[in-house]
């Protein structure tokens, strides 16, 4: 059923050499080979997704709400072939996925309301006055506009969400900006079927062909083509921190540098702080060990650091966590080598002076890996910036602390993270403003009472955070706002009325809010 | 009167070696002599902004929005010294320096009125589900929160709207980051006065001491050194494409990148299109020689490229220009560096194959610039791309166009700018739609029957445009929509709403408009 080729427009092309997916579960190698794009392959699906660009940035709001709709219809009509080959190529279960994939054409469906809506183009007018001294103003009116081709990487852990048809494509599709998509090699049939759902979708709402295309490779070399190819204009990407650099320094090199919207994970420290520690220990060290342990902890949101204070009730939390932990079961990784990277991560940190191994969960199937609870002192923390780097996998480091201000004064040092967590009493966050103060400027989610892992698709949604979380704090991969992403502000000076866009035009014929003199205006 | 010293917060020092400004009039060295920031100073002044960012970040606007205010009584209350001294540093007029500091005021007032509006914080709010299945949705706000210190640095060609107390400090200081401004050496004494006014400033408005620091520097070290410091999260820069791109690639090289808003100035492409040749070829030529000379043509926005259709009236334009062109007068340039880099920027393009001289404008005194028309083929412009590059004074260049295809296809190679002009009929318009949907593409702004200089400060304003005229198209350095380059979104879960900014209040008591569940709310 799956041709192992890659689709350029409306068209398939296989000239590349072959490899194979692997099945984590037994490593065994999954049918069909993939073709590994060529320099050909890459420039004709880039230079047809400029020529598409063209037609497809003026496409109405309707007509691009609709191809993404008929994403999702697609994505769906894929049936069950998805879920199964999905499966085999993730070792993810069943219900994951198509949880997943629900997920995923509700994200199309969120993008599609949201251009219906029409007011996120931040329409600003600025009317004439002719009659102005010592100089008229002339009108002004601007609005953004799609960036040009983008080029996306798919995750490797969110085979569905963010791959082929995941959270990047469809921003930056809504944008108005054609995408190249570069499949993930751990999942190359799962990108072939939801592709060919695009590549469907696109000829059924009548896009441009080259609106979408979608290349495979293993090694870096084709990625690396898309990111430096002067006709694409911006990058999304989630990754690990060094394929995400990677692709930063190269687009900066570029004669003409682009954005580039790495996410590249994160540690996401969690703190308990001491009343929330008294009043519900327990529960506590249950749903963290649940967080950490979620899908084989592989979430750029897994909480791999708890901070707690030193006391009778965190020896107890301590020790149930502990428990939690050693009684967990061993989860399928997505990959032989992210599976061998988790095991050295979780070895670096036993390494780092002043860190113990506290527990470690059950043993699994080959494939699997096992829960690791480490330990340490924020003294140890602090003279080891290597503890704050993320461990991909389920586990996480517990930082005792002795007192508050040595809480502070680690929180100080933290790099960026993705989100941050605190679980505490209305007492502790009377107590704790300062910590709550300093841990907004290291992270883009802050969460009370709550757990980083299930981020939730809405229009406040931030997922993102300062370096090098991301590599760039601006914007979101996750909800709606994450569409501004893939543009820019363009001005009309003294534009006759027919000739500026729909959004600008003074009778606000798409009825969307807007900044006009100063206030906003729905007329 | 003038100390020669740097700002430090709320104290005056100056540990390093001297230098003069110059009369670029006179080419003589003015009174008093400026200390260059040495590296102790500078970090200094940076780790007086990361304090004071702790307090100055949770200013409420209405605090913010007076220190703006004041900021301008004060620079006002300077009186005609600033002007003054003004004039000296920069050969600029009586008038257009007493234009510029009402600009520099009115755009203090500007992000003071935004911040009083207070909606462009881009609230969000999506409101908990607990009843949700399969599982509870959690209350979920987002809103933008300031990066953290600024380094900004000024530009030479506006010694107030675009140097100290500018358009990037004011809308850092309007975001709520805290500023390191780099003084321009072009004019030392100017920013000193300036500097001093908002030093003033954070003093009665009782905004913490480190909010504003500003370091002198005539090498390139003490710019550099505020690139490179940890502390700094962003940079602001006007100035010439050697100078933002050294910058650019500073701040990524850094442990932990930091964005760059470094506009660069551009070519700014002028389109005359047939039917305005024939209908009002005399005024056109009038008032762009007019565009071209005024200010010695050192704006960002100087229109350095004409392209005209041969024809009939193509000759009478160009014979008009020519003569508007020579009639012209010499004008004092910023420093004699520039006056040294426009000759040589004269002479390159003349040195093209296929360029001519075609005008020269009066001679004038030492220091000043004769305006120069020169004229060339679309197919020596495509043949030789450093004829778009920027040649910062009073020239212009005509490139002519066989036909409508030459024009198109000049246009398809031409880089980024920040405005493009057409100059066209009603009929024009209805002809020569490709061009507009091709320029929209290249350029920040698109201009109709209009000049590009003169840059109106409002809310849909954009000054921006692709690269090499900026290194980030994303945003604009002129007008209200600037306050979001220096913000990050944070977003906040399942916060009790005490905790929560007030912005994203449930009772909304800042009566701004948010994002709520997918609808626009004033409530």
């Amino acid at each position: 059923m799956l041709t192992g080729k890659n689709i350029i427009a409306n068209t398939v092309s296989g000239e590349g050499k072959v490899y194979h997916a692997i099945n984590p579960a037994s490593g065994g190698e999954l049918q069909t080979g993939f073709h590994e794009a060529t320099q050909e392959e890459t420039d004709k699906a880039i230079a047809l997704a400029s020529v598409a660009f063209g037609e497809y940035r003026n496409k109405s709001a309707a007509e691009k709400a609709n191809f993404l709709q008929a994403i999702g219809d697609e994505i769906i009509a894929l049936g069950d072939d998805l879920i199964r080959r999905c499966m085999e190529e993730t070792g993810l279960p069943e219900a994951r996925l198509t949880g997943e994939r629900g997920r995923t054409v509700n994200q199309l469906k969120h993008f599609a309301n949201l251009l219906l809506e029409g007011s996120w183009v931040n329409a600003r007018i600025d009317t004439a006055e002719p009659d102005r001294k010592p100089l008229p103003r002339p009108d002004i009116r601007s609005m953004l506009k799609p960036l040009g081709p983008v080029g996306v990487f798919g995750a490797s852990n969110f085979p569905l969400a963010f791959s082929v048809a995941g959270g990047d494509t469809a921003s930056a599709l809504a944008a108005g900006c054609t995408v190249v998509f570069k499949a993930h090699p751990a999942h190359p049939g799962t990108c072939e079927l939801v592709g060919t759902a695009i590549q469907r979708a696109v000829h059924k709402t009548g896009m441009p062909a080259g609106t979408f295309s979608m290349l495979h490779g293993k090694s870096t070399a084709v990625g690396m083509a898309i990111v430096k190819h002067p006709s694409i204009t911006a990058i999304g990407f989630t990754g690990s921190f060094r394929g995400g650099k990677a692709i930063f320094d190269e687009a900066n090199k570029r004669s003409r540098p682009i954005p580039v919207y790495a996410e590249m994970g994160s540690t996401n420290p969690v703190f308990i702080l001491p009343g929330a520690l008294k009043e519900r220990m327990e529960a506590i060290a249950q749903d963290l060990a649940a967080s950490v342990t979620l899908g084989a902890g592989q979430f750029c949101t897994n909480p791999g650091m708890v901070f707690v204070q030193r006391s009778a009730e965190e020896e107890k939390f301590s020790t149930t966590l502990s428990n939690r932990i050693t009684e967990s079961n061993a989860g399928t990784m997505l990959t032989p080598d992210m599976l061998a990277n988790y095991k050295k991560g979780v070895e670096r940190l036993q390494q780092s002076r002043g860190v113990q191994l506290a527990a470690t969960g059950k043993n699994g199937a080959s494939g699997q890996a096992s829960a690791n609870l480490l330990k340490t002192s924020v003294s140890a923390f602090l003279s080891d910036h290597s503890l704050e780097e993320e461990v991909f996998g389920p586990s996480t480091l517990a930082v005792l602390a002795n007192d508050k201000s040595e809480l502070l004064n680690a929180v100080e040092k933290l790099g960026g993270h993705l989100t941050a967590t605190l679980h505490a009493t209305d007492d502790d966050l009377k107590e704790y403003t300062d910590l709550i103060e300093k841990l907004e400027q290291k992270v883009g989610r802050l969460i009370i009472n709550g757990y980083p892992t299930g981020v939730e698709v809405c229009h406040a949604m931030v997922h993102g955070g300062p370096y090098p979380s991301t590599t760039d704090s601006r914007t979101t991969s996750v909800g709606s706002s994450a569409i501004t992403r893939f543009t820019r502000p363009v001005c009309y000076q003294n534009f006759p009325d027919a000739l500026l866009p729909d959004a600008l035009k003074h009778q606000n014929p798409l009825g969307i809010l807007r900044f006009v003199n100063g206030g906003w205006k729905k007329e």
